[in-house]
């Protein structure tokens, strides 16, 4: 039974839940009736463009009615504990996250790390927050480390677009000016275990990823030979793990180019800089699937929040 | 019959109000066919979390539709009349108000003073300003002199949790290091009037109100002996009438305590720093009762909404 | 069969467009069923206050769920094809238009010019960049040269109030202190022709607009002689077309007066900077319309809605 969704922990049956998905998307307004009354508070720490849209969707073909805030550092959130709060914090996660739950049936938040302090980032302070105090469930529209949305978003991508029951997935690092999370790929790396995925990664060396993520999955340095016979490649910059939040390598040798790519399908969480992290001749050709992903948001969104509703 | 909701003089029974909202609040989706094809415009002045979710999800109960606007300075209403508007200011209260009578059915405001002029902040230009040019019902979402939402929040949390008939209610200053307004204050001051409370006011010198607000109540500079036998402690800084605007005084020792507040409930409007103007041990205590208070936003809203839908 | 609006030439039947507004404007909820399940999505690239609350409200009224995005300029959004997106940009508009129609019925644009690059704001490349790849209607929310639900509100505003079948319509240019876009003139010059208007125009030696706009219309530099005998008075001010974004004249005789415009009755867009641009006593007068002029920005979206709606 979900009963929040901060993590892809939060699903007990991945494959059910991928049919459940792709079942609703057959009809993704048969459940109006379930989300009546109910709403759905979302708040942003950080900017959206999908996840948000996605997510408001969702929640409206379910019924609910949708309240947006976005929180940005101005407002100053408290999250230590027995803090003397004379300085520029104006409220404490505990009085915010009771309050919001009174108006709230579920509340999602999106929190990105700040990339600066692993520890900090790694303890998902404001998720967690939230979590412990508010009396609702909770759903993570992306959070430091993770973004449980996207990658059950991705599996249900791939489950429709698969042509063979186990298909070759590849994740590749790619190159991006800026310095990225990790979360997209954290959670897309879970997602292929829980999937029994054929999986494998690629990455150059310095971007090696939290060990205990990706343990039992193979790291290839060499990302022509990891894309061999890939169905299916997810492009994804991320910043060093190791060397926390760094951009060690702007080489461009690393972007997705059609030749790399061959026949496998294009994946890619978006937003994505056409001609460094993948050049135009892959994201407008036929095996781009980039869109049919962000579509997916949807329905990921929704399924978790009918989830959710059922089990209030 | 209430035409508006600028303050609490718009109410004329508040005992009977405070009844329908305790009420309301057990069957809050009873009359949602009474907002059907009706729309309140919320515009806010200043930032809101509480009073905008609250307000929405009030609005959404009754079955109305709610727009949502947040107008920065950047935006530049000018308020004065027979002005050339040669400068800064892009558009007049005159064709603003009127124009977003257009589209609302009611029309919120929130408008903070400024706390540096004592007479442009007591005109309330900018809530009269809509008061005066729109065409349909105006609320007050918290303007430059009166929270008249919270304020009747606050009367149906005291209602509902009372155990004797009169209760003694002492509103306590406490520290804060910023300056804060004294709407919140001078609305609940009034409130305790309208509803015959047995009312106490402490702070420290040279914290006065208004003393046309608070006439006919006793002010103790000593706080620990006018929280004596107290019943329920509103706990609230505000900066300087008298000295306009100004923080006077960082004087740890007006903090609440759990010593001081014995077994008397806790109130407070919230957001509340902790361990400046209440120590953790009362906010986390069982006698706190901030979050029934902020979860009777939405009653106290929509008890107004319904009956200025009621009498349009 | 309307399919999208970005411009007036997106309408075949300008007359029978704006009788079904007015017809629509009887009975503004009868076609809620309509836009039931089907989802707006509004992206502001600008402020907008009345297209913003007036699209919003259409619509609802239609039955539709509304989603709103505030997009600046910290969002990036490429336009240009085949760039190398390693500077500022996140995302291109090929995805951004394509994800976007994945979570809207219809998508509505507001972009302006920034008056610095005549061609650059003659390529309309935000609204076209979505034109060209969005898989859903496009309405345009007022573009860099364009305001066409602007001028159907106006054509509806005079269709309601003419008292003679073919009234005299006078544009007149007025000073203003900032460099505005000509975006609503030139959707109101080509309504004008569509409707057959007898049109003037008049501004001072400088303001000349895009030849091809004006085409068929005369000019008088003359203010007090194209006035005379006007019916409707429509005032606007604008930047120089020719010394692009320039304001050359910030002469304030051009300011519309009660002794200019006599009997006629008085149209502007809004906002509207008092005793600038009109001064006080024409904008107070009876003769006024510029409120029902808003009033009509709500029914002009909403047939505009009602029509891409029934042709999806």
């Amino acid at each position: 039974m979900m009963k929040k969704y901060t993590s892809l922990n939060d699903i007990e049956d991945v494959s059910a839940l991928i049919q459940k998905a792709i079942c609703l998307k057959k009809n993704p307004f048969a459940y109006k009736s379930l989300g009546r009354d109910k709403t759905l508070v979302m708040l942003f720490f950080n900017s959206s463009l999908r996840t948000r849209l996605s997510t408001e969707k969702a929640a409206k073909n379910l019924g609910m009615e949708v309240m947006t805030l976005n929180i940005n550092n101005a407002w100053g959130l408290e999250f230590e504990e027995h803090v003397i709060m004379n300085f520029d914090k104006a409220e404490h996660i505990k009085e915010a996250a009771k309050v919001i739950s009174q108006y709230a049936t579920i509340i999602g938040i999106r929190a990105f790390p700040n990339l600066k302090d692993r520890n900090r980032d790694a303890s998902e302070y404001v998720l967690n927050g939230f979590q412990k105090y508010a009396s609702v469930p909770i759903v993570n529209l992306e959070s430091a480390t993770r973004h449980p949305l996207q990658a059950l978003a991705d599996a249900i991508t791939i489950e429709e677009l698969k042509t063979k029951e186990k298909p070759k997935v590849v994740l590749s690092w790619a190159p991006h000016p800026k310095a990225l999370p990790q979360s997209v790929v954290n959670s897309f790396i879970k997602m292929m275990r829980r999937v029994g995925a054929d999986f494998t990664i690629t990455h150059p060396q310095g971007y090696e990823l939290n060990s205990k993520i990706i343990r039992g999955f193979s790291v290839n340095y060499n990302q022509k030979e990891a894309l061999k016979n890939a169905d299916f490649v997810y492009v994804k910059n991320w910043s060093s793990y190791t060397d926390y939040g760094k951009v060690l390598n702007t080489n461009t040798d690393w972007m997705l180019t059609k030749e790399k790519i061959g026949t496998a399908k294009l994946m890619h969480c978006l937003p994505v800089r056409r001609n460094v992290v993948i050049e135009d001749a892959v994201l407008d050709g036929e095996n781009a699937i980039v869109i049919q992903q962000a579509n997916n948001r949807t329905y990921a969104a929704q399924i978790v929040l009918k989830e959710l509703l059922e089990n209030l």
